[in-house]
C-alpha cells in the first residue's frame, strides 16, 4: 500500500517552522505496512491543493493531509478535498454544537468563522479532536482514502493514534515486511554492482541502497499476506546477499556500529578503554553517546601531544623519537600502556594524521594506526584514508569500531 | 520571483533522514528576493520526477532540486531533467576525466556507474563540486531555470553559496552583502521578539534567524550596487541589533563557539586540558575537530567511572562519597586534579546526568556541573538542561565552551 503526505502551511514552506509531522507519519505508516513515497509541503492555496490532491491520489492508496483545518479563511483543506472529490461540504450539527460548547467553556465568544470547522465533505468519516477545535475527516474517492488531520503535532498525533490507526487496521489486507542490512568497508556503487541483477530483476521483495559517510544500508522490502510469508519471501534474498557480500555486513537489524560493539561487550561482560590522538575524543564520544554504556566503558584518554602519550600511557620516549607519534610502534605502545593502566578487558588506541597540517612525504594526511586489544590479543592495523579532517576522523572512528567488533566476534 | 524546491531521496520520504536542505534553501532564497511556495520530497522515480518538474516549473521562476545526483542506477535527477526539458544527456569529457582522477587518487577502480555523474542535459551550466564527485547543473527550460544540486548538505551548501548565488545575482545585475551574527544563550523566538520591528519593517537589508540545537544565527542581507553601499546599509542595523541583544553574540563572522575559543587560546598562547564525565569525550572531540588545535590542546580525559575520577584526576573518594559524582564539589575536585596533573593554562571539567538512567529525586536527568579554570581562577557552574541524552550532551558541550570563552575574555 502506498501513501502520499501533504503538509499544508505557509510557515512550513518558508522554513520558519520545521515540518515534523511528515517524518512521524511516514515512520508510523511504515510499521503498519503502508509505504510513503512522496511528501508535499504547500501553502494554503485552493487550486494548488486540488492539483496536488489529484497527483497524490492518482498514485496512492492513502493521501494524508495535515494542516489547513483552522477556522480562518486561509484554511482551505476542507474546501480542496470537497472540490477534488466532488463531495460538497455539509454542516455537521453535532460538531457545531461541540465547537460552541468548547468555546463557551473557555469563555470565548464564537466567531462565525469557527463554524467552518463543522463542515465536512459529504459522506466523510469525522475524526473527533479532543485536543483542539478542528476535527479531522476521512473521505473516500475512487480507490483512495483521503485523510485530513490538524497541523499541530499535539492534536495530530493523538488523532492519528486513536482514530486513524484503528481505522487502518480494520481495513488491512496486505502488509510490508522490511529487513535492513548495514555494511561497512564497501562503497554504495560497489555494493550495487555486486547485487545488480537482484536489484534490477526483483519485484517482490524489492531492494534499495542508502549511503552515509562510511556506511551503506541495504533495505529489502517484501509485500506479504502475513508474517510467515514475509520470512519466506525475504529469506532466500537475504541468504543470496550474504553469500555475495556477507563479510561486510555488521548488522541485520539496522543498528549503528557502536551499538553492535556495545552489545558484544555487554554480552561478554567486558570493559573497554580508549586512547586517542588524531580522533581527539570522537571515538569515546561515539561510544558514550549510547545510553547504559557506563557498564562497559572504563576510561578514555585524549593523548594529543607526545608529552601526554608519555605521561598518561607510558609510551617510551625512544619509541616516539625513533618511529614518530604516527607509527605502528607508537600505536602498540599506547595500547599496552592503556592496558597496563586501566586493566580493561578491551583497549583501542588511535594515532594518525587527520590533517590538513602535520604531513611529511613518508607520512601523508590520512595515515592512521589503530591498536586493538581484546583480552590477550594485541594487534595494530594501518589505514590510509582520504578526505578532509572531518572525514578522516569520522572514518577512523568507524574503522576502529569495526576492528574491535571483528576481534570480539573471534573470541 | 517564485521558487519550488524538490528534494529527492527515499530516506527523506521515509523519515529515516530529516530533510534540512529545503528549509535552508527557502530561507536563503527569501533573502535574495525569491519566494518559495512549495516543496516536494520524493523518491528517485523517473516518471514521477518528470510530473513534479512540470508542476513545479509551470508556476516557478526557479526549480531547485537536491539529491539524486549520485552514481547509482536509482539516482535519476539527471535523467528526469533531461526528459522534461527535452535536452538529451551529453557526456562532459572534462568532468569524466576529473572523476577518473579523483578515484585514481584514492586508489579505487572506477566503477562504470560513476561515469553517470559526467552526463548533463545538453546546454546546461555545470556547477563544480569541490566537496564530492557529483557536479550540479543549471538547465534552462522556457521561462524557468532548473537548478540541480547534490543532496548532502556539506556539498549542497557550498555549491549554493559559491556557484548558485553568484549566478542568481549576475542575472539581476545586483549584489548582496551579508553579515552573520552568532548567538548563544537566547532562543530563536526570544531573539525574534526582541528584533520583531526590525525583521518586519526592513526591506533592505532584510534579516532572518536560523536555529540549530543551542545556537541561533541572525543573517542580515543587503541588496547593493557596490561594496561600500553594503557597509553603509548594514552598519546601522548591526549596531541596533547589538544594542538590544549584544550580550548573547559570540561571533560576527559566522564562526562556531569552538573556533572562537581556539582563537582566544591561540592569541593568549595558552593550553587547554579537559576532563569529561557525562559528555564522554564530546567536548574534546569538538575542540579537536579544528585544524591546528595541537598548539593549544594539552590533554583530554574521559573519566566516566568514579574509579577513573580517582585514579586519573585524584578526586578524593570522600568527595565522591559525600557529595556524589554529580556535584559541584566533584566538578571542582576534577578541575583541580586536572590542573595539577596537566599544568595547562586552562582546564574544563564536566560531570552530570545525561540520562536516560542515573537520575534520583534530588539529581534529575539534565543536572550538569561545569568547572572552568583560566590561570588562577577556578569556578563551577550549574546547568539544568532538558531533553534527551543527545541533546543534554550537546548543550553541555556548548555551555562549557561558552563559559570558557567568557572567562578568557575577562583576562
Amino acid at each position: 500500500m502506498k501513501a502520499s503526505i501533504i503538509c499544508v502551511g505557509t510557515e512550513l514552506v518558508t522554513g520558519k517552522t520545521t515540518d515534523s509531522n511528515s517524518n512521524y507519519l511516514a515512520k508510523e505508516l511504515q510499521q503498519y505496512g503502508i509505504y510513503t513515497y512522496q511528501k508535499f509541503v504547500v501553502e494554503d492555496h485552493l487550486d494548488h491543493l486540488i492539483t496536488l490532491l489529484e497527483i497524490a491520489s492518482n498514485a496512492s492508496d492513502y493521501v494524508i493531509l495535515t494542516g489547513g483545518l483552522g477556522p480562518t479563511l486561509d484554511d482551505l483543506t476542507r474546501e480542496a478535498v470537497a472540490a477534488y472529490t466532488k463531495c460538497p461540504l455539509e454542516l455537521n450539527e453535532a460538531v457545531k454544537d461541540k465547537i460552541i460548547k468548547t468555546l463557551e467553556r473557555i469563555h470565548k465568544a464564537c466567531p462565525v468563522n469557527n463554524f467552518r470547522q463543522a463542515y465536512f465533505p459529504k459522506g466523510s468519516i469525522i475524526l473527533a479532536n479532543p485536543h483542539g477545535t478542528a476535527p479531522g475527516f476521512i473521505t473516500d474517492y475512487q480507490n483512495t482514502k483521503i485523510i485530513a488531520l490538524p497541523g499541530p503535532p499535539k492534536e495530530m498525533i493523538p488523532m492519528f493514534q486513536e482514530r486513524v490507526l484503528p481505522y487502518l487496521n480494520s481495513r488491512r489486507g496486505v502488509a510490508f515486511v522490511r529487513r535492513e542490512l548495514e555494511f561497512f568497508g564497501i562503497g554504495e556503487s560497489a555494493l550495487e554492482e555486486k547485487l545488480m541483477d537482484l536489484i534490477v530483476d526483483q519485484k517482490n521483495p524489492v531492494m534499495a541502497t542508502y549511503a552515509a559517510e562510511g556506511r551503506v544500508s541495504l533495505v529489502i522490502t517484501a509485500m506479504v499476506q502475513g508474517e510467515a510469508q514475509g520470512e519466506a519471501l525475504l529469506l532466500p534474498v537475504v541468504r543470496e546477499v550474504k553469500k555475495r557480500v556477507g563479510e561486510y555486513i555488521y548488522s541485520e537489524t539496522g543498528e549503528e556500529l557502536e551499538q553492535v560493539v556495545q552489545a558484544l561487550l555487554t554480552e561478554g561482560q567486558m570493559t573497554l578503554s580508549i586512547a586517542e590522538s588524531c580522533t581527539g575524543g570522537q571515538l569515546s564520544a561515539r561510544i558514550t553517546s549510547l545510553a547504559g554504556i557506563s557498564t562497559v566503558f572504563h576510561s578514555g584518554y585524549v593523548t594529543y601531544s607526545n608529552q601526554a602519550k608519555e605521561d598518561t600511557l607510558a609510551v617510551p620516549r625512544e619509541v616516539l623519537n625513533t618511529h614518530g607519534a604516527v607509527s605502528s610502534q607508537t600505536a602498540m605502545a599506547m595500547l599496552r600502556g592503556l592496558k597496563e593502566r586501566t586493566k580493561a578487558h578491551c583497549c583501542l588506541s588511535v594515532t594518525g594524521i587527520a590533517g590538513p597540517g602535520g604531513a611529511t612525504p613518508e607520512k601523508p594526511v590520512g595515515l592512521v594506526y589503530v591498536g586493538v586489544n581484546v583480552l590477550d590479543d594485541f594487534q595494530v592495523f594501518e589505514l590510509r584514508l582520504r578526505g578532509n579532517r572531518q572525514r578522516i576522523q569520522n572514518l577512523t572512528v568507524l574503522h576502529s569500531l569495526n576492528y574491535l567488533r571483528k576481534a570480539l566476534l573471534k573470541i
